[in-house]
């Protein structure tokens, strides 16, 4: 490995590459494209959250100028219509029951989407309404209303480790994560005090800038389907079971992805679009709206039992957690989130004795999937507001019983796994000094808070290809199937491949992804590209060099291993050295061909690893906050916010910060913003008036970003992932801040000024 | 390699895979793609064959509403604005001098052709004409008005195979091929006759389907072209140079291509549209009409003078050639067909002493390039019709003639190039048989020719690489560089991929050809598909195998060498097999990922080879035609027509025959119908009303094709190339028929009823 100091491209903050495309208009959208002869899908949905279908009559609609089809559930047969992330219990459109208010009916093909629209209203539905479930305490109730036939979904379970126990055969829980280490209820009675606390995390969405859309084209039996999605292959996988095609007859091309953040996983309105291309062979848009995607999926609402036992010098010796996850309507990813959820309640923290379940439960309402943080946002928000109660119940400094319990670089997770790998200390140390710790208010009504966060990283078990082709001039094109979503995985790579070949930026494109060509990636998530793809990239980029090199070797007379790169030039140790594109005509014997390298990246896989494949790296995220809480208003002003996360080493320093601040911000909405609200099944605020997210205005007045740089990292260079880590640190700060400025201590978010506003009623 | 026996889907008349989308009017062509924002090019064409341009005014088509722009020579710096396939002669509109009827001055970009069209008359060009040379005669003329400056060619010359020696500095000619083996003059001496004769053959053009048309789109610094063309890798080449851009960010993507015949090789139109791009950043289509294809490029007129010794028996014992090739207006591939046209002049005979002389002469018509036999429609025509009158001056039978003197398997046809690879005589002499041959007609105006013409082929120094990828379950998709220009190389090559990877048809796919991704390829020329990248498409797929008998090795505790691959399972000796896609998941550890495979192909050099690398095989046309020549009308019956090709071993029977057939019926064309006529120097048919191509009207009454397998060619399954090789006999053998049955033998083509029916009156 070079030393970061020999860097030349990576490790610089390069200009992101699609910047000026995109800061000008001219960056190409799925939503941007039209194909000739083109039709436009509009979605009718349920008007219930729960009941049965009775009849549905189209004829009017279809009888309407411009309708080219409706899709109904008679039009499924001969389809595999049901899919899903993790279980297949989820139809193209609803086929017996609607599950919830927003679950889709049927779909309209039409020459225009005014066309649709109108048409949506001519089709009769009868229903027999239902009784609901809308969270997670009616949903777990004894003799409560089923979303799901248990027996369907048991007999939907893809592959053992999402296996649903015998004894939730007539309930809503679709999934359990059980984990335990030692003898929990053993430690408690050791410990010198136990508590116990319950925290909830509430529905929020994802809230890409551009919503879900897609466009499918069925041409002879060969479907191709241009999406905003995170995971091409695995949208490819699903596309191709549900129609019965051979995943070489099914392509999907991602155009720029205007923001992901989970809720673009797997597969989501793809089936419809190509459902009606299937009836139509006309090529479809199907463009949902924000409102839309609101209803097509959000983050898991959950409720959280911790109960911990320490020692009176403040020493974590047993934890018992309890979580439920309420998955929405359809399990989408949800069995992985709650298994993540629950791997993840752990913490930073040495806790000897250990027992986890972690249930994903059905409800009434709409699907909860992936989401940037997967499962850990919910319990870092749950394990570091009890560490806060827990030091305040002792008596204790919250910095001081945090540094008292952190796992030490080297040491086990969980037995099996990658053993941590940075100093969590130093971090949080860091965090502290920046905000000048303590908790003595130097005025009324600001406090400080600060938190530690960890997560495994790189998602369960990553496959990740890359090829690097370079043309007969020496410029290169790189093929990975990593999404540009926004996050600059172009640029980053771009500078992986520039460093490897010593080349300048401009002189690498990256090719548009496309499944047909691109090799296969597993998806765009987990902080997984820097170090997954960018291991692939690299060594797509190393293979170019060997070739190169040997190649060189032969018409400069000299060993390969004797030979370097340098400003496009293959070196001897003396003489000018000679360009790549002399190198390629050697090679070639004229000024054509190229030269492909592939690389690959492959996880492990491990019987002894809980997950049954250790982590690919751990992503941290330390946090801290100062508040000043307005007593009249309830309103919490973020005095200053430091954020500290460890990249390894940054392969795009200037992406690297945007990344955290963005992750920071994101963390602000569900702390004092967002929550999506549900009144007798219905979602009352799937539209930015009511749902807010937050603006600049809602910046930290004072807010600072830190990079650590270890070189440690596994990926390219010491790298590690990030973009996540600063995300989970932020409630559980803030809310410790305020506790700090007011005294009141928050069990559930988001913590809006009225929340805020009445507790501090409450408490006079 | 596998027996013949053994194949299973190679070999077998496999119904074209694209051949239900285009028969129902399905398949995407460059005309049939809209993009968002696209506007609309028409150009402007010199009217006058000769002239030196004065000033351009475009301010009033400027103004005209709906016209974005205009460009003219004043648009070209910081372009390099002048390009060419062999040398930088022409430029992107004329700068200096306009050198046909037809040359582009101007280009309109607007928001439809309508516009675009009307504002062309509103462009004021002011020319000052120059005496022009129109053919061969008035081009090398002593004194003859100069097309271009010699200076200014010599300057640009590419590779110093294309050198223009010093003598021919200020004339017309750009090229000159001299090859030379014994001592022509001495041979002549010591022969027992010396015949000399003067053939001619016209100025055709291909007449594509489908006109030239492109889209170009610049984004940033980044272009884009979708083009009709047959080579896109070089077109890249070609494009990257004028804008400056390294190849990473040109991308070449070729749709459909309705035709193509040599007509689209190179750069023809691409840089008007991408330079209207480059202006205005707007997306651009170009589309020819069939008119101005007409004006973009044709075949070469050649004159052909041809001395043979022979001895009483009919032993030729020497030659000597002259042949001139009018180039047109630019050089474009000139040379090179010129050079082939040398080398091709000397037959498939054994010819001790020999002398070649080539030339290419520029005149101020529309430019000559490649073309379906590439140089040797004109010399076969030359030779194969001296060797009947040589037969007729010495009282033989042209076949004996030819038999005696057909070069033998095995034997050099120079020295250092690839020896004859198949029996020659076998295909004549099948020809004969199915003739019946005689040259006593049956029946009064009846009569019976045939012809053996050979061509190195494959192309000289050919390079193309392939992928193929299997995806997780076992189905394949395949990148390659050939483009489908209606030849079957879809079908050909996935054939190939499906046999080496015991799968069936419909689990390949053949990804879009774009330059990002696909690997390298040379180009679609030359009868190189089969061979050359069916190699390469073959190395990848076992590349892919490998790696597949590799991962199922492991998994089956057996040796890789004892598995064998059959119905998508590897098998070992015993037992059921595993499907790929358990080999697959097992490899990756769960059902992701795929396998790769590259190949490559590259031809060898050869400092001893003639070409400076010998042909990748011998591509041999053997036909014989029965006809009828009504003497009152001069109309000429095809009775019958047989084509004999070899092909090494039919990869898809049914397209191979195809392509015979095909072949024959171009041949037919300039026999029969096809001459572009000039006068004063200007084209008067280049629409389909005056010239006339073959219909199925034209298609001869009785007419058989077969193919000779004896599996010896170097292509995959021991397949040669093929599709040129039916062309070359057509002119030759009916002109001897013709001979044979009125006993008036030309020099000149096409065998138009007028022309026959003069021929007949003055020989009365």
């Amino acid at each position: 490995m070079k030393s970061s100091q020999a860097l030349r491209i990576a490790g610089t903050p390069a200009p992101r590459l699609d910047g000026i495309e995109k800061v000008t208009g001219k960056a190409i959208y799925t939503g941007d494209i039209e194909l000739p002869g083109m039709a436009f899908a509009k979605i009718l949905r349920s008007p219930l959250p729960h009941a049965r279908l009775i009849h549905i009559d189209a004829s009017k609609a279809e009888g309407l100028s411009g309708v080219f089809t409706i899709l109904t559930l008679n039009d499924l047969a001969g389809l595999n219509y049901q899919y899903g992330a993790t279980y297949k219990d989820q139809s193209i459109v609803a086929v017996e029951k609607v599950r919830y208010a927003g679950d889709p009916v049927a779909a309209v093909l039409a020459v225009d989407e005014a066309t649709a629209e109108e048409a949506l209203a001519l089709i009769d539905v009868e229903y027999e309404e239902l009784p609901a479930v809308t969270n997670i305490e009616e949903a777990i109730a004894p003799g409560a209303p089923l979303v799901h036939e248990t027996e369907s979904v048991k007999t939907e379970l893809r592959g053992s480790r999402y296996g649903a126990p015998e004894k939730f055969k007539g309930t809503n829980v679709c999934y359990h994560f059980g984990y335990s280490r030692g003898d929990a209820a053993e430690g408690f009675k050791k410990s010198d005090y136990v508590f116990e606390d319950t925290f909830r995390f509430p529905k929020v969405q994802h809230y890409s800038l551009e919503p879900h859309v897609s466009i499918a084209h069925f041409e002879q039996d060969r479907l191709t389907v241009l999406s905003s999605c995170q995971d091409p292959f695995t949208l490819r996988d699903h596309l191709a079971e549900i129609f019965n095609l051979p995943l070489s007859r099914v392509r999907v091309i991602v155009p720029y992805v205007g923001g992901g953040y989970g809720g673009k996983l797997y597969v989501k309105t793809e089936p419809i679009a190509a459902a009606l291309s299937w009836k139509t062979r006309r090529p479809v848009k199907l463009a949902l709206s924000v409102g839309e995607s609101f209803k097509t999926i959000t983050r898991h609402p959950a409720r959280v039992r911790i109960k911990t036992g320490v020692t009176r010098e403040g020493r974590l010796t047993a934890r018992e957690c309890e979580i439920y996850m309420d998955t929405g309507a359809y399990a989408d990813a949800g069995p992985r989130v709650t298994q993540k959820a629950g791997y993840r309640s752990l913490g930073p923290y040495r806790i000897p004795q250990v027992k986890i379940d972690a249930y994903s439960v059905y409800t009434n309402t709409v699907p909860a999937g992936a989401f940037r943080g997967f499962g850990a946002v919910q319990v870092t928000w749950a394990y570091e507001s009890q560490m806060d109660l827990i030091a305040e119940r002792l008596g204790m400094d919250p910095l001081e019983i945090r540094l008292k319990n952190l796992l030490k670089k080297g040491e086990a997770y969980t037995a099996g796994d990658t053993p941590v790998d940075c100093d969590l200390k130093e971090g949080l140390l860091k965090v502290a000094q920046a905000l000048k710790w303590t908790r003595k208010p130097s005025k009324p009504y600001t406090g400080k808070g600060l938190s530690c966060c960890v997560k495994d990283a790189g998602g369960t078990y990553k496959i990740a290809g890359a090829t690097v082709k370079m043309s007969s001039d020496g410029s290169a094109t790189l093929l990975t199937g990593t999404v540009e979503i926004g996050q600059g995985s172009r640029t980053a790579l771009s500078q992986v491949v520039a460093e490897e070949l010593a080349l300048d930026l401009d002189q690498i494109s990256v090719a548009q992804l496309d499944t047909d060509v691109t090799p296969y990636d597993v998806s765009t998530s987990a902080s997984s590209s820097m170090t997954v793809m960018g291991l692939s990239v690299q060594r797509a980029a190393q293979d170019v060099k060997r070739q190169l090199l040997r190649a060189a070797a032969k018409i400069l007379g000299e060993r390969a291993d004797r030979l370097t790169l340098k400003d496009g030039k293959v070196h001897a140790r003396k003489g000018q050295g000679i360009s790549y594109s002399k190198v390629i005509a050697g090679c070639f014997g004229s000024r054509a061909g190229e030269i492909i390298g592939k690389g690959i990246y492959q996880d492990k896989k491990s019987k002894k690893a809980v997950l049954g494949s250790p982590t690919t790296f751990w992503e941290v995220g330390w946090g801290g906050a100062e508040v000043e809480v307005d007593p009249d208003t309830g309103v919490i002003r973020i005095l200053k916010y430091i954020s500290v996360a460890d990249v390894g080493k940054a392969i795009n320093p200037l992406q690297c910060l945007g990344q955290d601040e963005g992750a920071v911000l994101f963390g602000l909405g569900h702390t004092l913003l967002e929550e999506m609200v549900y009144e007798e099944g219905q979602l009352l605020n799937p539209n930015l008036i009511d749902y807010r997210v937050p603006t600049f205005r809602h910046l930290p007045e004072e807010f600072s970003s830190t990079l650590i740089e270890n070189g440690n990292g596994p990926g390219p260079f010491g790298s590690k992932g990030m973009g996540e880590g600063g995300l989970l640190p932020v409630a559980s700060a803030i809310a410790s801040a305020v506790s700090n400025a007011v005294g009141v201590r928050f069990y559930d978010l988001p913590l809006t000024p009225s929340k805020v506003w009445r507790a501090l009623q409450s408490k006079k």
